[in-house]
């Protein structure tokens, strides 16, 4: 069968070249006489894999030397309750700005930790089209951190500036857009992401968290819990998923390979102006709510002029061979998810698809 | 390269078929026209081989009606600290049974959420050498539930007959027996496992909850770690590990076409028997100091008369392709790690080794 055309918002579509490798290996993984999925987490050869992940993500994301990173099992969901665990002492509070589900759910298990306040809400009826402006986050002077959440992928919106809160650092869930373009370190404390979009399979979430966050971490935690002992144990507490970071080791070598994160930038930018290109084209046929400046460059949402429509736009496709374009079941209508491995061919051929819908049924 | 003889403590050998299918089938699953790796968790065609793990587990464990099935992640180590937190409300306590490293890393963390109590340990000079009797077993009348861990993986001993508290429910961590021999329920409330040693890769955990635990779980948790929440949403409450799952998957398929959980405990039984059965013949050179009543049938610990011929023992082996062999660095020596996935053929092989190395070096 052909390979098909993946949109899918996550666990989404991953470099073909690092899935090829992967199968051919499975059975003799590096000449070891055995797979990868059945090596010890403590052997030198699993090590190497673990430790050059860690290197190369370091190397195409340029994080500064005071930052750890982390491997971690869990997704971001175990992030939204190790963050607050971690940094939050006893009566003392953090702000959450609230983009979106992820967003809330952020902010929904934190105060169940801690008593934490919401520092910006762009909700309006349930629906989120936009981020806050700046003037609208409100600060706290006991905040000992504010979290916000980069892309929010079920709406489609996107921060392009992040905001700067000085000595309090900003936390952000990077889940559906790390590693698809720069990241000016500077105002944050600690960045997360689950790997299932632009990193490779899901089973791992990266956690890149600066030198002082761990210091203040609090002691009081399971270990597992704990930022202090998995930063001590280089993410080898206990067994991690190994499997899943020797394929993020693959899809970053790719990145590398393919021409590091400015490329990658330059080819996500290139690949929104063909979709939203054909949104401002035809408005009134694909229907965005959301504000320009908040568009999300990886999940581009919209509506057809009536549900029909979008349940064909959708069967049509499929037909194609272009699958994972429905809405989130909170929102509806029509997502297209485009991660890094989904290269400007495979947008075009997307682009051209909603072309000629349009023409067809508009 | 020749497929080595893998008797790795965890990750360990997976049966060689469902490896092979694996990377056979990696760039194009299910004829779907892409990988397991890319598909959404909220596909149809991901969702039917999440259920059907469950099914072929509770069927091949006979699991009864009232325990639900969880596939989590972040091992056995996030339920030493999601057990206290779920089942231990305010000042309430449980037993800890400590019978080696991991029992008593999950007292460690069960303490940091409540105050619990060492129900029986047999630490002896730091080391563990047999299990506890029914009679040096300490009851609460306060207690909530008594933990253990059936297979003590470092030092090589295996509870045999479950000790039983009436309506006290036991908590388990059988990371390294589960699968390997059948499980009466009846005295057991929680059990878990990581997958590593009998059900497939590291990176899925499996929890097997009685309904009446779930019920008495606290709702004042962040939802990644609420048991609650994670059985209504059957473990997709946000991404799993859906490779971890997939691989075990076929490794239940494995164990059902092998002739299911009553060949694979006879297979096991005929393991240790030939080891076991060298270590009695010989056991001035095949030192171990494990009671007998208290010997692992999954991971056999042993010292010979020097640390010189430990060593030349591992690399001998290793030349003949049997790797794996080396003790715990906190014990030393050699551990034989015979989870399912090795054969009688490949013991057979093992136990000829140890019998010449005897004959050159005894």
């Amino acid at each position: 069968m052909k390979r098909v055309l993946n949109f899918y918002p996550g666990p989404a579509a991953i470099p073909l070249e690092a899935i090829e490798e992967a199968g051919d290996e499975l059975v003799n993984w590096n000449n070891t006489g055995m797979s990868i999925l059945e090596i010890s987490h403590r052997s030198k050869q699993y090590e190497a894999v673990h430790n050059e992940t860690k290197d190369l993500l370091r190397k195409l994301l340029q994080i500064p030397d005071d930052f750890r990173i982390l491997m971690l099992q869990g997704g971001a969901s175990l992030q939204f309750a190790m963050i607050p665990m971690n940094l939050l002492k006893d009566h003392e509070t953090a702000g959450y700005i609230i983009t979106g589900n992820f967003s809330r759910n952020a902010y929904k298990a934190a105060n169940v930790v801690s008593k934490v306040f919401t520092a910006a809400s762009t909700e309006k009826d349930g629906k989120f089209y936009r981020l806050p402006e700046t003037n609208e986050i409100e600060t706290d002077e006991n905040a000992v951190y504010y979290h916000l959440t980069s892309n929010n992928t079920i709406t489609g919106t996107q921060w392009k500036v992040f905001p700067d809160f000085g000595s309090v650092p900003v936390i952000a869930d990077m889940s559906s857009d790390i590693l698809s373009r720069k990241i000016d370190f500077k105002p944050f404390g600690l960045i997360y992401a689950g790997a299932q979009k632009n990193l490779g399979p899901a089973g791992v979430t990266v956690v890149i968290i600066k030198d002082d966050l761990v210091e203040r971490s609090r002691g009081d935690l399971p270990d597992i819990l704990s930022y202090k002992t998995l930063v001590s144990k280089n993410s080898l507490f206990n067994t991690p998923s190994c499997f899943s970071i020797y394929m993020m080791n693959k899809v970053l070598k790719w990145v590398k390979k393919s021409g590091g994160i400015d490329f990658i930038e330059l080819q996500n930018r290139k690949k929104v102006e063909l979709v939203y290109g054909l949104i401002d084209k035809y408005p009134d046929f694909f229907q965005s709510k959301i504000e320009k400046e908040s568009r999300s460059f990886m999940n581009v949402t919209l509506r057809l002029p009536d549900e029909k429509l979008e349940e064909s736009f959708i069967s049509e496709a499929e037909k194609q061979g272009i699958i994972g374009l429905k809405g989130h079941r909170s929102v509806g209508g029509i997502r297209i998810s485009m991660y890094n491995a989904n290269g400007i061919n495979e947008v075009n051929t997307l682009a051209q698809f909603m072309e000629d819908f349009h023409h067809k049924n508009g």
